[in-house]
């Protein structure tokens, strides 16, 4: 069985491997520059654990799972634009636009949407076309203009002080949208390929809304009360900039107590399938909530 | 039979239909308003016109058509940003950052990308999922980091002088990843949803390989000699960014020789499918150049 560290190696060893470099080099340097930098892997770890979970293949799955990671990575690197988050740091180093330039950190960005689907088309192994076309259109489903983009677009709005909604209903909406959206699409994907059926892949993405739900309390919380060399990236942009978070809009406390409640449900959700994966993955999230 | 107006007339339809607006209406309303902007939509109408000389549905070319445009249309916002081309208007109209936003020009761009492969798969009745897996494909290696991006990378370095291969060849690159890759992508779909032997798949793509370099010195001639009004564009932008064109590498003249030659080849190549759209097409790109 594999634990939460050898699967973020197979992801490690994976994106490297898919991500070659050719002419025109920058772009592909600049793409795997984002990717390779060391993160937690979450998004793929928790498809790739899904997968195994339900019977599924781990070689069947690595492509989908590493594509997902690059989805994550290319709105990262579009966050970090200076006319988006403008930030000059990620995962602890200068940020994609401050090493690349800001034209091919938008082009590696844009590169990268298209090559997680070409992935998943050339290097996913034994799948059926029709797998594939479900896997493809859970995909754009969740990280385009309905899911991952539209969360964004709410939060944008949000700084502008431009609410169409409440700002409790907006918050939801951003948070769902921004962060458990990808989440959503790991474990659906994974339960996808081990041919999970509908309710079991509806339990999954039911867990995947909670946890990310938590996992966005959790970066809200994170923002207020950590430093720097903790967190890797600029600290404290939220309240400078007004932002609409958890912490602001309900304080420090209930955002603790809603963390909470909604990480204990994970793990009553995923209590039966017994993963050493999934548990360490809230208890790693939890320890360090409640520990401040 | 469908002449070029009412094909041109079905993609804006098609286009409008494909594309609602629905919460946060901000990021739909900046995709739907570069696509909406009246356009020659050469590449859908050449996919159409493709599957119909071959046998094909026009219905079931439709979203595939369209989705081609909204890839370019995605090219065509994220080029005008400040960071990459900084040019503030588009068909006539001011480009989509100046209406929008920089942040959500940067979404809208990222969004069409994935909506383009959505409406494919939801919108194409009757394509087996093999047939959708391949034009999925040839998407994604056509408008990614191997085509439509790596054009895009090598012209923004040949601004810079940062030339790895020959000006001769490097321009070549562009011409072809830039701009030939999107016909070629229209042509090789519309065959593909036709059911065309590969042998007539490879002739269409050669018409359009040809097509596409015709089509972009066309594009640096004009930019050399045309008004603002003709063009609806900001035109001298090459000249004064000492950008690699065809005329600045080969002069006027020689650009003009290329053009023709490459035009009579494209007629040579479409002649027995006596096609009115595609003869329509050459001869109203011929006519402006042999009038200047």
């Amino acid at each position: 069985m594999n634990g939460m560290n050898e699967l973020i190696e197979l992801v490690d060893k994976y994106l490297d491997k898919y991500m070659g470099i050719t002419y025109p080099e920058d772009i592909f340097k600049s793409m795997k520059y984002t990717l390779s930098l060391p993160g937690k892997r979450l998004r793929p770890v928790m498809c790739l654990e899904t997968s195994r979970l339900l019977g599924g293949d781990i070689a069947k799955t690595l492509p989908s799972a590493c594509a997902i990671e690059m989805l994550h990575v290319q709105s990262l690197i579009h966050d970090d634009l200076p006319c988006m988050d403008n930030d000059d740091f990620r995962r602890g180093q200068p940020s994609n636009h401050k090493v690349f330039g800001e034209a091919t950190a938008v082009l590696a960005g844009d590169a990268l949407i298209t090559y997680a689907i070409q992935t998943i088309i050339e290097k996913s192994e034994g799948l059926s076309d029709s797998q594939l076309v479900r896997i493809i259109h859970e995909y754009t489903k969740f990280a385009g203009a309905y899911g991952l983009i539209a969360g964004q677009v709410a939060d944008i709005e949000s700084e502008g002080g431009k609410l169409v909604k409440s700002p409790e209903e907006t918050l939801d909406f951003i948070h769902l949208n921004k962060t458990a959206v990808l989440f959503r699409l790991a474990v659906r994907v994974g339960a996808i390929i081990a041919n999970a059926g509908e309710n079991v892949i509806e339990e999954f993405d039911n867990f995947a809304k909670k946890f990310g739900l938590a996992f966005q309390i959790y970066d809200d919380i994170m923002d207020e009360i950590s430093s720097f060399s903790e967190l890797g990236k600029t600290v404290g942009k939220d309240k400078l900039s007004g932002k609409l978070t958890y912490v602001s809009l309900y304080g420090l406390n209930e955002a603790k107590n809603k963390f909470n409640s909604l990480t204990r449900e994970c793990y009553d959700i995923i209590e039966k399938y017994d993963s050493t994966v999934f548990r360490d993955i809230l208890t790693k999230l939890s320890g360090k909530i409640g520990s401040c």
